[in-house]
């Protein structure tokens, strides 16, 4: 019954989402406090207290028929001005409501600039180890997504293979910093050089390469470390954001898009971006959700860093003195070990003997690794510490 | 910049959200009680009052991290359960969580229901007058939307001629009862031939034919006509329902899809039809709406039914007083007038110096009528009826 595109899908169901759905099944089993699942970003820390309050004088305050009721595709014009100006005080940007597009999430905001731009054909380049869902979202659109290899050193992107991979059909660049799977930020020096190739690129083949930064971890940097502002580096940047993380929200599905000014055609993008959201059937972003955002804005509110950055200490202290490799991750909420064997399958399938649920890295085109997400309670890395270190063993590191 | 195929989309934006914009625009300059918005389904009648008392208990007494965090992409297995037992007990459905896929409101459920099932060349029927839309849901697909002629005798929808334009490649059909733009609700007879039809041809051709009901209006009927339930005529088909206007969310963007048991390869379909709404990057239907979903069935919450006919019965009466023709809607919030010119974009434009705003019939394949909704203030249709009254003077009804 079903497409010649879907069928692929169906067979190669996302691995993560299976092991949800396995970690599901043996906490019911073994009980939810046996079970270790570290396998999706499914953040534990609550959404902020200003949330629920916001939702409170929200329907105190607000007219129902606004509150719930259909706006402008692109979503309400006062909150995407305050995202436009928060966005302006903290990274010198010149936003305004034209720049900015409410979505279903990150995700759908993803979807709907690749749908916007892809031709069939179109090559998309990104960097490994990667969100595996990039390949589906770009095969959505009939493009193809090329993957530039792994750096392994420190997990910046590989530039030099980058400049080598980019060609006349490339049409976008797909990238994400704060990191899934590896935690890292892409630095200043990073962005520089990567802005630097592809406006050299670009002259060499008469072309426009959309940079996308896939932002859902923006919020989530720890050690004071900051997470350079892309469109500040490159005029046709598109950058997909998420509150999933920083309000803790994942199941809300609300983000939105930021098309700058500067970006290439800017008002027949936004306009053709506005529609592909209505065609594609979101229609609009939610809307209890956008209007929550809008006071979660003005009152600086953001989920509790703090917990996921103990976590973050915990896990990576541990994990090195039972003798694991890592790099510690600077942002996000997972931690990308090497495997103590090359085949990391067989490592995780072993895991899963303690009921360590944790995902190959095969699963973001860098085997030999395992993301570890980390957004779970202090408690369950507590319990699960035992058996991590029973896995080292079982290894002799 | 953009694609190929958001190139038309772009030039030929929906003409409803264009007016949408207009109406915005003439109450910035003559004031809101002075301009008389009928394009858009943006209902008037607020959210049942069970609505926003649900989101209040829920937030006191569901953890926030269940409540706004990632589920089964499919949805909670509650919320699915809940659904599925209430259709059980008014249809006479065997529905179980199994059945039902959370969706971004109905248009989204559309959007996966045809991502799943078609492939390049693929047809896909409706019938006159339809909801534009459809057409750049089939088109995201690569499938090509054939229109049966519209039967204005009494808007239902023309089974002679959808025999003759049934082929090989007709993967789907997609109905709307109670229909948008017309108010008519398909009948018992009507659905009994259908999948007559439906069924004959089947075995004609040896294929598959999908029925796809979109169903945003299910509860919106007067005079306590029964809506069939399309299932229940049909094992081939899939429901798209949405809460937009049975509980006037249309902004929050919840609904859910059916997949019923006897629907050919139906767990391969429903894992599909989960995938996809995954990967098209909606990932899951917001989650606090799925929550609100489940207390408002258990409360029996809809909206207030009495409203939409108070205002269907004022406006039919009055326009029928002045002269124009149409039928008596049955359901839904929409009024079907038949232009008093041919030229009915010509009579929208002259209705408009009026500051009445309704959509011409051409955009949804019916030309020669004028869609007018009465999902407004009863005052608003109040403060409109002399400009209507002038309308049917000037072309001396």
């Amino acid at each position: 019954m079903i497409s010649e595109k879907m069928k692929p899908l169906v067979q190669n169901n996302s691995v993560i989402r299976i092991m949800f759905e396995e970690g599901k099944r043996l906490a019911a089993i073994y009980g939810a406090e046996n079970v270790y699942d570290f396998s999706l970003g499914n953040p534990n820390v609550p959404a902020p207290a200003e949330v629920n309050q916001a939702i409170l004088d929200i329907l105190k305050e607000e007219d129902s028929t606004y509150v719930h009721g259909y706006m402008s595709n692109a979503g309400y014009e006062d909150v995407r001005d305050t995202i436009a100006n928060s966005l302006n005080e903290r990274f010198g940007t010149k936003l305004n409501q034209n720049h900015i597009l409410m979505t279903v999430g990150a995700a759908s905001g993803l979807n709907i600039i690749l749908k916007v731009l892809l031709n069939p054909g179109d090559e998309v380049l990104t960097f490994a180890p990667y969100f595996v869902e990039y390949g589906n979202y770009v095969r959505n659109y009939d493009g193809k997504l090329e993957v530039v290899s792994p750096n392994t050193v420190d997990f910046q992107p590989n530039l030099e293979e980058f400049e080598t991979r980019i060609h006349a059909n490339t049409k976008a660049v797909i990238i994400n910093t704060p990191n899934n799977p590896t935690g890292v930020i892409y630095s200043d020096a990073t962005l520089r050089r990567m802005a630097e190739i592809l406006r050299k690129k670009e002259a060499e083949f008469g072309t426009t390469i959309v940079l996308i930064s896939d932002e859902p971890y923006r919020e989530l940097a720890y050690d004071g470390t900051e997470v350079p502002y892309v469109t500040n580096y490159y005029d046709d940047t598109v950058v997909c954001y998420s509150y999933s993380k920083s309000l803790s929200l994942p199941g809300e599905r609300i983000g939105y898009l930021v098309i700058p000014d500067a970006f290439k055609d800017q008002e027949e993008v936004f306009t053709a971006a506005t529609i592909a959201n209505r065609v594609m059937g979101c229609v609009n972003a939610p809307s209890l959700m956008q209007r929550v955002v809008k006071r979660c804005i003005e009152t600086n509110a953001v989920v509790n860093l703090e917990a996921y950055d103990k976590n973050r200490n915990l896990l990576y202290n541990s994990l090195r003195e039972y003798g694991f490799t890592c790099i510690k991750p600077q942002g996000a909420f997972y931690l990308f070990l090497k495997s103590p064997i090359a085949d990391e399958k067989e490592f995780c399938a072993h895991a899963q003997k303690y009921n360590l649920l944790i995902v190959p890295g095969s699963s973001f085109a860098c085997a030999g690794y395992v993301r570890i997400a980390y957004c779970v309670s202090y408690e369950q890395i507590e319990r699960a510490l035992p058996a991590f270190k029973k896995l080292a063993e079982d290894y002799g590191l």
